[in-house]
């Protein structure tokens, strides 16, 4: 227990000023400099030096390893694809774990399982480390803006401690819960919006079989009990077939994994959500992984014998 | 064709001033009051007199029966349970279309099949009448108020004639296309939000399964792609299990009969659609046909083994 | 009630040895010449000619109208393509109804809902008819060749009185219950049958994706728990993709309508059911309603990524 | 590669004598015993004591641990939980691949995923071992009759020297393709028992609310292309609710989690499968994991509210 903290002053109370920031890409890369624009002293790593080169030109500063990275940071933020890297960066070889200061903040903010963000957190306990996991919604355009929506899994002390860096990056920050809380909300979040996809998919086919005005029908229902988020972001992908992304089929898809695995873990049945994992999956194996995950209403239609060609 | 216009002066392009209302019930009722209260002389007929009495109270005028009602009449509304009783007030004896006036107007406001909707549009036509299908979303509160959302289904000329009317009931009054559209948008618009409430539902089980805070998630949820109509007026339902209707699940299982039988016919293939439809026949079954369609939460917790006793 | 029975004989307890049969279709057909065969006066009625003339040659008799066939016969056998069609020859003008001999016996063997076999065996009662429904499985080999599977609903005393006949068209032959029960045990037929084809279609697809070795996989299934008369029957079908029909997915499709209709009226709640419902439906709807409904297998590889093209 | 085989003599294609045999349970006890009977010189392993001393007693030889079981096999079997206790008897230390002869042939009967029969085949490959993953299904009852049906993945030739070995044991033995193949075989044949049992289910509970006499329809069913050997093993326990086991709900959802995680890795796409998952995850929330699969039936009774209370 507490393995780093002999000797060391314990720093887990102070104000968090210097950050290692590990993953800048799509969403890391924007994250980071808005962190240096909130006065945060900010150094990256990225496995392509591009992104480093991207954050330093913003104001940041380049490390050469994780070690690297971590070594002198109040906090360490982790924003990375899957499960797989979060988990070799922070518990790996020349990882976090093994490099951080006692009393340090990681906060993790990719989206992986819940059961992963619990075990990193029980890990980060034996070495002295606070963890916290705090998955984001938003999108790039919301990272770039600073407009993401964060949800905060972990011990209230530690959440306080964040909140003035998570509001240099978003604009809804919630504490959602214990360690993992964070991931569980994201992957309901992702749960709920696939299907509310596909309820507006379905829609979109029934009505265009019946013959009815789409554009004028879509109006009615975004105006009643039937309007969403969903429904206002992707009418106009969902009337001109434009599935540009956005938000990929793949990701999305990958996240209903977490989805399926937590509440198999948990003991919840989705059957709505087990079956819309499933359309996601069809959408990929079509070929249509890269498309926007708008383009569940491309499942519809070859179920519905209106597959396209183009 | 046309076996009514004989002699008659063709009033189908005329300002509708004189409205028969058919169907005097929670909905059907404020509505005609509301027609009063527009400056519509409102006769109006109702199986059980109670109703009828009201709406002379409101300044309307009573009629013994159908005949009766529609006789002068430049508009007939009908709005009623469901296809059987609109049949048979339109198509029966001492029924709509042998009463009613040339030329004039039949509005057909029950959700209905949009099948039966075509013959009814089919059946006036012989008769002289023009016929639109215009169902309500809304509600009781909607219906008092003045702010339903009508979608109609007809030619362009009958809905330009009843657009005045129609203003005089709801804020949101759209063409949706050809004599059936509007009870396909309808139906389309009670498949969204049945689905949208079912996403939350096993979101609400899922959240709670794994141990997050579920108001703090249902915040984060309702302010990202997530966000939706029903999560905004069903989360405090779903938080309290407070399943008092609001719209009842007998009503909603109803319409998804109208959406599976339209697919069916139209060759829409719904398959979250017809999932959640046996989902609301599962809750009818346990006895929950009278709460809010937001008990849908009732079945995912039954599916989890989270069956309450109370 | 009993309004033909005036001044009659009653028969309704004798041997039946004229039986008068509508309908000489695919299956109509060689079940009337088996019963020309088992010794039965029989005189057949049927839209086009061509199929009463192989009746005759067969050694029947010809009617040139439902009344005329029906006027002296004992028994009436009617196998028509759906509700529809019974009902019009039943209940319709000029129909068995109203020229069937009183205490005649009515057996409907087409394949309709349990709601119309109902409605027809009250509407017969009424005119001093005994009725059974009666429908088969087997297929047109198995009318032709006398071994159908035949599941009766009605009274003990009317099912004991056509046995023999019935003996003589199938070889299965068993009463399952009340008026209508035969229905509703030839749709939860079709139920198993549909589900149990999708299944073995999601296990050929999935052992395939992952290479195993096909044909020997379904020896191994078929030998154990897994085994089933639907993968005796369709695993060549499967093998080599050859869905000549047999069953065509139309019929099954029309047949799972009565089942989730039937499931509505009764308050059964049917997931699966109406999920293959749906994929049966997907499979017409790309143009695959004339195959065989092995076919089934179609719509999962559209499903997994590998739609033919052939 | 190949580390052990330096210096030792390649056993890898003679005839087997003598077998470890690992997991001494339900099944690899009867199993075992079934080879001691058949000639082989079988030295058992188990964690618990008692059941190493019940093979003795049949005739074989007892090993305080995996070491000393394996290292005079010619041949390695594993009858094990699941994945991580078959990943730790095989890979871990002091386990099968350290202490097995080169050449010999290591067959893992236990059911556990395709992906991970097919990292123990390349496991074993490295260490000069031959691999055959060989998951039975048959139950206790086919274990103790030496009746199992045997599907088998991995080389030609390892199969042909396994092969006398698994006739005394099973009765099917079929090489279903390379490594991995039988325990995806396996688990294909586990969602065909699976949606069949749900299809009987679902079937049942038809049959009940609409009145039907169940016994005599479901022999009707048994007798047509409705007909499986689920109906045959299970209509008594479905017409009596007697779900004693039997195949435990639990240890089927086990093997569904399986089918879903391999068809997500291979890109199958199983909605009536996943569908079928979720509910026998149902019936395990509702208590009834240690139910026959049989059980399902409970799961379509409280869907339809008829839930028991006995």
């Amino acid at each position: 227990m507490d393995r780093n903290l002999d000797g060391h002053t314990d720093t887990s109370h102070g104000k968090l000023r210097s950050v290692a920031f590990i993953g800048l890409g799509i969403m890391g890369g924007p994250m980071a400099a808005n962190l240096v624009r909130a006065g945060y002293r900010v150094t990256g790593h990225n496995r392509s030096r591009a992104a480093v080169d991207r954050l330093v030109e913003a104001g940041g500063h380049a490390a050469g390893s994780v070690a690297e990275a971590v070594a002198d940071a109040d906090a360490v933020i982790t924003m990375l694809p899957a499960d797989a890297e979060v988990t070799e960066v922070v518990l790996g070889e020349g990882g976090v774990l093994q490099h951080a200061r006692a009393g340090s903040l990681l906060i993790d903010m990719s989206t992986i399982s819940p059961r992963t963000a619990v075990a990193l957190a029980e890990a980060g306990r034996e070495y002295g480390l606070r963890v916290l996991d705090a998955p984001v919604s938003g999108g790039e355009a919301g990272a770039i803006e600073g407009v993401l929506s964060i949800m905060a899994g972990g011990e209230d002390a530690d959440f306080e401690r964040a909140a003035p860096l998570f509001h240099a990056l978003g604009t809804t920050v919630v504490h959602v819960g214990p360690p993992g809380a964070g991931q569980t909300v994201k992957a309901a979040n992702q749960l709920v919006v696939a299907v509310n996809i596909q309820a507006l998919a379905e829609a979109v086919v029934f009505l265009e079989k019946a013959g009815a005005d789409l554009p004028a029908a879509l109006t009615v229902l975004g105006g009643g009990l039937a309007g969403s988020t969903v429904l206002n972001r992707k009418k106009d992908a969902m009337l001109n077939r434009d599935f540009a992304p956005g938000f990929r089929i793949d990701l999305h898809h990958k996240d209903l994994g977490i989805v399926t695995d937590t509440a198999r873990d948990t003991g919840a049945v989705l059957p709505t959500g087990t079956l819309v994992a499933q359309l996601l999956s069809s959408c990929r194996e079509n070929g249509e992984g890269g498309l926007d995950h708008s383009a569940l209403l491309r499942g519809v239609e070859r179920l519905s014998g209106r597959a396209r060609t183009d």
